[in-house]
């Protein structure tokens, strides 16, 4: 049996993590396993009930389950409240106290969608490469993070904080991923700026020797932001601090042209990890029935793989997508003109029966 | 008369400075002003004839001047430097010194040159607008910047730091740049979870109010880096911090498919502008007469129109560079299969008989 927490969060968090736990149960039933789901609280919705966004018992609940499965986050509703009380804060909360340390996202090219890329199809088509994001550190969680009076001045600081054996920690994932793929890891700092950026590079070099047959290349973060664009079909594994891993894999999801159809994973040392697609909550479109869960199903195709190692479940999920987007079914985000647009429930129904 | 600085640095630093003086004094003896050239050491030569990325004299004359005209700066040779004498450092250096606060990168789509873009015409066909990088604070200039041993472990610390007065100039300076143009600010940050973005959104807010014809719109930089590749028609004026303007602009160089196209100008509170290239020292095809003039070319229009007033000038300039454009004449990097591909020397002539 596994045990998976689900957590839904807000506006089409809901729909899509529903999709999923359907697919999922799908795979259950022919696969002869038992999956077992318990809700929690998270966000917005969790503000509101409980008046914080990572209530003592979801993160509980969490840490005693086999997987995390999370819709999204956030929404207008919350956004004038004070920093810790808004519905991000609970996202990265239960990063932290999960020591989610490894956000991965792979970006895949779908053929059948490059009409929605924004993308020249020789550029994109063929590209498959995996950010690994560095997720408890950096520009994110160092301290000070405050507002100070200087001299009878109002100033501002954030702090870019890493211990080296976190650096090296997440380094030496990504190493052990390119292993597995094409053997060549993107190194991106800002080397010629930051000292932090300094010694990633420096451990970067160290690991690699650990990795002889692991090709290392450090590019400068700004760089990457034109190479991502100009010619992504060169990287296989890129490997960034936080912040930097923010900006360049959201700008990477959009290649594809297919936000609504990217996973992610955040793995953590040794305790359970998370699943959640790397669409926003998106609450323009809530409660309509209109959203894409195939994020959200491809995250759980690769919780499969991660967490419980039922590789053969996962690429069934994964062959079931592909099959049901190359017979032409869409939801209105990844449509074109002419395509038959299916709902949430339709659409889940469509890789259900691919399964 | 007017007293220019040149400052041709490293790689084609040297050829696409000497290009733009050539079109200079075309423009000159076409409308009969003295332009007066006088030239100093940045960068990687700098450090190789005097130890040090930005000698003094060099600063000197450049704060005695009208205006700076840079090329670039860096190349392999100095890679392994410490980070104080790297020719990087030069430019960092002469930014802070001159107090240049403000840069600003205009994005402009040549419509002659859309095959040379990654992104789909219909994405990018009448892009239009300019990115204001704070330029001389935020996590580029922050201290601490080191490492340090706490409790027996390696770590190390970068700082991101504003006074509210440093925000308060970059945002009020966008406005006024997007007053004159099509009225609309995007103020990008990560309010969601940084003191400092959240800070900038306030100080953002207030700016607006005497603003009242200019609309200001938040998007956090992991959007923007999106928004950028899917729907760049849809800024203006983007103003952002130091760090992540780097990441953007860069970014936002490769859509239109002619990073080797695009000028930048960075500007002090009263004392003289600097005019650069966006591209780098490129030293793969350093003193090969290859590189393209027409970004350095076009950061002397630049010059001539926002440090010297010399409105008709710039617009001759950047007319005679569209007209060589459409008459098909190209540098290596925008050439397609077919094309006639210029020297530099050839190009720079090419835009002076335009003149
Ligand atoms: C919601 C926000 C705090 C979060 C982040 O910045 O990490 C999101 O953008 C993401 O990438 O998961
Ligand atoms: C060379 C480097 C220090 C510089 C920067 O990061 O600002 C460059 O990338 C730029 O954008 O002008």
């Amino acid at each position: 049996m596994y045990r998976i927490a689900v957590l839904p969060g807000d506006g089409i968090g809901k729909e899509v993590t529903k999709g999923a736990v359907k697919v999922l149960q799908a795979i259950g039933d022919r696969f002869g396993h038992t999956f077992h789901f318990s809700y929690g609280l998270i966000g917005g919705e969790a503000i509101d009930r409980e008046g914080t966004p990572l209530p003592e018992q979801t993160l509980q609940m969490c840490k005693q389950s086999d997987a995390v499965l999370l819709g999204a986050v956030g929404g207008p509703k919350w956004d004038s409240h004070p920093p810790h009380v808004r519905p991000e804060k609970g996202l990265l909360q239960i990063r932290k106290e999960m020591n989610l340390f490894a956000n991965i996202r792979p970006v895949t090219f779908y053929s059948s969608l490059s009409a929605s890329s924004p993308l020249k199809s020789h550029v994109i088509e063929g590209a498959d490469f995996v950010i690994v994001r560095e997720l408890v550190g950096g520009l994110y969680f160092g301290k000070p993070s405050e507002r100070r009076v200087e001299k009878g001045e109002e100033t501002v600081v954030d702090t870019l904080f890493y211990k080296r054996a976190e650096i090296e920690r997440i380094i030496t994932f990504a190493f052990t991923l390119a292993q597995k793929r094409k053997k060549k890891v993107t190194s991106v700092d800002k080397a010629n700026v930051l000292e932090s950026s300094r010694m990633w590079r420096e451990v970067a070099e160290q690991v690699a020797k650990r990795f002889p047959d692991v090709q290392l290349e450090h590019m400068l973060v700004d760089n990457a932001a034109m190479q991502l664009v100009r010619s992504p079909k060169q990287f296989d594994v890129i490997v960034t601090e936080n912040m930097f891993g923010d900006i360049l894999s959201d700008e990477a999801s959009m290649l594809t042209g297919s936000l609504g159809m990217l996973p992610s994973a955040s793995l953590s040392v040794d305790g359970p990890a998370l699943y959640e697609p790397i669409h926003g909550s998106a609450p323009d479109i809530a409660g309509q029935n209109k959203a894409n869960p195939l994020a959200t199903i491809l995250s759980a195709a690769m919780m499969l793989r991660l967490s419980f190692g039922l590789t053969e479940e996962a690429d069934v999920i994964e062959r079931a997508v592909k099959q049901v987007l190359d017979a032409g079914y869409r939801t209105a985000d990844i449509a074109q003109q002419g395509d038959c647009v299916l709902s949430t429930t339709e659409m889940v129904e469509k890789v259900k029966d691919a399964i």
